[in-house]
């Protein structure tokens, strides 16, 4: 498979979706965010999502058309209606506007509504972390973990994700969901016939199981058992309730076209690092780093990420065989 | 062991206090504090940190005499100092200028610097939501857990802390350490010569360890693994990066008389839900609510913490009788 370049990439993503009725604006946001993160390696929310987002532009789970819209409701909060569009143009506008807003307040708040699957939150974080700035983004996603001794979904996989500066190197960047493993991994070992391993899933009866297909009927594990399910509540307040979207367990798959928009909801928090009255966070994050990376083996979160994508800027990014064969070479 | 009321307890502890040098107001903050722990079946930070407490009043490395300042530095933004003194009435400071803040700008932020071991974090909390705000709190600890991949501690137990009103009922609240379980567990275990089950520690090579005595020198496990050691990092950088605050390797113990005073550092989020510019957030917890407990099983974080407290309220609690033979009955 030869490759493109990332701009060559993007330009040919974005074609593909105003090519089935997005608008411009939005189509080149999504091929960005898809671009970046099939060059970072995370394929799950890469060109694989495009077959996925184009069916449900098609079936109008996504409406292409939507533009978001931000409106400032106090001093330091901002309500983004997505507008039951792709989510990355509304990240962009909120990402786009905190800044100047952090800067008055020294912390800052966007809630995302109406919204829908908003991919490898590690890149919107660290955008705000490249302008030097502390942010933390919660998601929710649809229903995949049970409550601590429940047998049912109530709440998303609901990642949360972490940047901050680090100066005179690139951003520190974490993005973590709160499940143990993707879900990806369990639909993966059911295809093959593959028992999965003990903790990543419940059945539907809430007991452990090695099963892929009596995972895939039950529940995916939080990670560290019930606080990590107690995190999960927290992101589902934070992303969801917050925002007035829907919950977990309410919203439509990001992988279909059954159903109404999944109209699920993001929160971005923003931290002027300097909005504190004192000097200190350049020094004591440097020494921190420090700590980290004087050990063997051990490295700040992000750094494989950081590597693949500058691979991916030197050598460019393969286009999907099956799509470029529809739709043309870029 | 006879049973005092809350309302005598405290004022006991805060006599012991005083009797030690503490000022009389910070005095009963920290005893409100213990009690209300001790209350709640959270024993840890309950009224066996007297002894502690004490040790480190004497020796210098809390200042019985400090009194905490807050400074509003940004629209949204407040600085708080607590001079090395107790943690308790640093919060309290913040806990009592926020609401009015976060009422002008929908989300606000105290740091805390020179500050010191906080205790049980859902209480600080939950005192915000029981105004009907959202909360989150990020503490440092001294070192415990080892960044992923490396063998020395980094990073504390570095709890997080989360709490938000539902309707007409007491506030949910989650409040959880980032290690797989207290290192007061291993301390017990290895007084009594018993093996720890595997991933609670990690010996000196970084290797999992169920000796008690090896994982007393060795690090803790995070929740999770690397995903828990990454929100270590998150809360180590929003607790001591952002407050100017000691890191937690550069932190001196909470429990003991050596070094100087220990310097971490706290920090509050706090969230108007009506901030946003929508009236759904009541509907939407409650709804979230309603579909947890609709499942046998599963409830509410926090419920165990609340009954133990009601019960306390009705009945009071024990005074250790070690501290009642030496300072008097209450």
């Amino acid at each position: 498979m030869s490759k493109v370049s990332l701009e060559a990439a993007r330009a040919w993503v974005a074609g593909v979706f105003i090519g089935n009725g997005a608008r411009a604006e939005a189509a080149r946001s999504v091929a960005a965010a898809l671009v970046r993160a099939e060059a970072e390696g995370l394929k799950g929310h890469g060109l694989s999502r495009i077959p996925t987002y184009l069916t449900m532009l098609t079936s109008g789970k996504i409406d292409g058309a939507a533009v978001p819209t931000a409106r400032r409701v106090r001093a330091a909060t901002l309500a983004v209606d997505a507008a039951n569009g792709f989510a990355y143009p509304a990240v962009d506008l909120a990402l786009a506007e905190l800044p100047a807003i952090v800067a008055e307040t020294g912390i800052a708040a966007a809630t995302i509504s109406r919204s829908n699957h908003a991919g490898a939150l590690g890149a919107h974080v660290e955008a705000l972390a490249d302008r030097g700035l502390i942010a933390l983004f919660f998601a929710n996603t649809p229903e995949a973990i049970a409550p601590a001794g429940g047998t049912k979904a109530v709440y998303g996989t609901n990642p949360i994700a972490f940047a901050c500066p680090l100066p005179g190197r690139p951003a520190i960047v974490v993005d973590l969901a709160l499940s143990t493993v993707a879900r990806g991994n369990i639909v993966a070992a059911n295809q093959k016939g593959e028992a999965i391993p003990e903790g990543w899933a419940l059945d539907t009866e809430g007991q452990p199981t090695t099963d892929a297909a009596k995972a895939l009927k039950g529940t995916m594990v939080a990670l560290g058992g019930p606080k990590g399910t107690a995190l999960a509540l927290m992101v589902e307040v934070l992303a969801a309730a917050l925002t007035g979207a829907h919950l977990a367990f309410e919203a439509s798959s990001f992988l279909d076209d059954k159903g109404p928009p999944p109209g699920t909801g993001q929160t971005i928090l923003v931290i002027d690092p300097a909005g504190f009255g004192h000097g200190a966070f350049g020094e004591r994050i440097t020494t921190l780093a420090g700590a980290i990376e004087a050990q063997a083996g051990a490295r700040l979160p992000g750094q494989r990420r950081l590597a693949l994508r500058q691979k991916a800027e030197a050598e460019g990014i393969a286009l999907p065989a099956d799509l470029v064969a529809k739709y043309g070479p870029a």
